[in-house]
């Protein structure tokens, strides 16, 4: 692991950081933030899955996590949103909601993009181990929350692994990928187009198909341009009291998809999150 | 005065408006953070001048000012650095420490620069009004603080003005231009040789001068890579303790010249402005 920067801020240490990922075929960067802290204290890990078109630096300087998490001492860990480089496939077209910035937290099992595109693991299994080892972190309490195709991220892996983050949450989530145009687009692309093969990266079908967690947090701002064809958290609601699981979906007025959006809610839900991590 | 963009963020609207400055002659943009408020009420209004390189989006993005703006009841007004645009005369070498992006917050006297810059009347002058002509702001009660070069604007525009700004404070200000190789270059670039015309924009200078304000408040990170060179606030320290002026000085440990440190120490700022305005 390389560092590629480290900044003090809020009395912790900002770093990026960059490595040979073994699962992408690539160099990833990163992001971690670590509280002040006591010597040889170890910290529980809050992820951060960003959305398309992000890469780790777009939370990283405008998301407003860093205060609360010096005062909660959370570690808050923000991988980057696709494989890049020499070699690794793009949209056919350039497109914004594929390929470079748009992974989707899958592993694709298509051609061109199976070879590289292996986020799922990469933010599952590989970067897990390379910040236990690099940091410290209490790898016990881990939680995980993101935006929007992140959000995505966030719920479908927290649905997956529930014994593993004990809190998850979203902001303007991607809730139900099967159902819209981004995620039709994506699953299809990276899954191929058995659609049997997309239920387990979407979390309303994960609900549908028996996943469970206690509990979830959802911001959404009622004013993102996103909301109606993209995003639809009514699908999660309805899965969720179909399901037993207690969503808190918090409608927004006025509020886009923007980091403005995220910042003003960005305490709310690291609170919540330090509540069942601490 | 035309709206660039709104974001609703921590309550409020997050602004970015864009004008035809007489002063300037050029199309100047500025960010407006208003928080939320009850109908009618005036607010007061605090200033933030960037440092070199900097547009109004640098401290919009990363200043992490809102949080404590919506709390507090404070509008939070940024600037542009200098005029852009066709015909506006930039550094000769494209440096970055002249020209473009770094108007020293000076009226420049010298051509070709006296036809554009013009930055202490925009920012003393014309902005204030179209600020108290466009939003709900109470001009009786302003304040300023600013980074950098823009410190030294904050520094020297306070210290003229004593009346007008109850609360002057900076990040890392360059605190004596006339002493150092920035604004040597700068303030002999906008106003020539004569170094009797730079005391007035040099803050050390005019405390020298007679320069009176009952208290400033400086936060300096101790890693700053400019600090012995450029920013050297011993001798504020100097002048300030000569002329009975309360000076806060912290020298914050490990703290760089970076956003990650104003960010950081941008609440305790802001706390202590609300406390001489409201």
């Amino acid at each position: 692991m390389e560092t590629v920067s480290t900044n003090r801020a809020f009395g912790g240490i900002q770093g990026v950081y960059r490595h040979a990922s073994r699962e992408t075929g690539t160099e990833m960067t990163f992001s971690v933030f670590v509280p002040p802290h006591a010597p040889g204290a170890k910290l529980p890990v809050v992820w951060y899955l960003s959305g398309l078109t992000c890469t780790h630096a777009n939370v990283t300087e405008k998301g407003e996590f860093r205060r609360a998490c010096a005062e909660l001492g959370l570690i808050f860990v923000a991988p980057d949103t696709s494989p890049r480089g020499e070699g690794v496939a793009d949209d056919p077209d350039g497109a914004w909601d594929f390929g470079l910035g748009a992974g989707f937290y899958v592993d694709a099992t298509q051609a061109p993009y199976a070879a590289h595109y292996r986020m799922w693991s990469y933010v599952t299994q590989e970067l897990p181990a390379l910040i236990a080892d690099q940091f410290p972190a209490d790898m016990d309490r881990q939680s995980i929350m993101g935006h929007s195709m992140g959000g995505h991220g966030a719920l479908t892996i927290g649905l997956t692994y529930p014994e593993r983050y004990r809190a998850v949450s979203a902001f303007a989530p991607i809730v139900a990928p099967g159902q819209v145009p981004w995620g039709e687009k994506a699953l299809g692309g990276y899954l191929g187009e058995d659609r049997a093969a997309w239920r387990k990266h979407d979390a309303v079908a994960l609900i549908e198909d028996g996943a469970r967690i206690d509990a979830l947090l959802v911001d959404q701002g009622a004013g993102d341009s996103f909301l109606e064809e993209q995003l639809r958290p009514q699908l999660l609601r309805t899965a969720c009291d179909a399901a037993g699981i207690d969503l808190s979906l918090n409608l927004r007025e006025g509020y886009d998809h923007s980091y403005y959006f995220i910042s003003s809610f960005m305490d709310d839900h690291l609170r919540w999150h330090a509540a069942r991590l601490i």
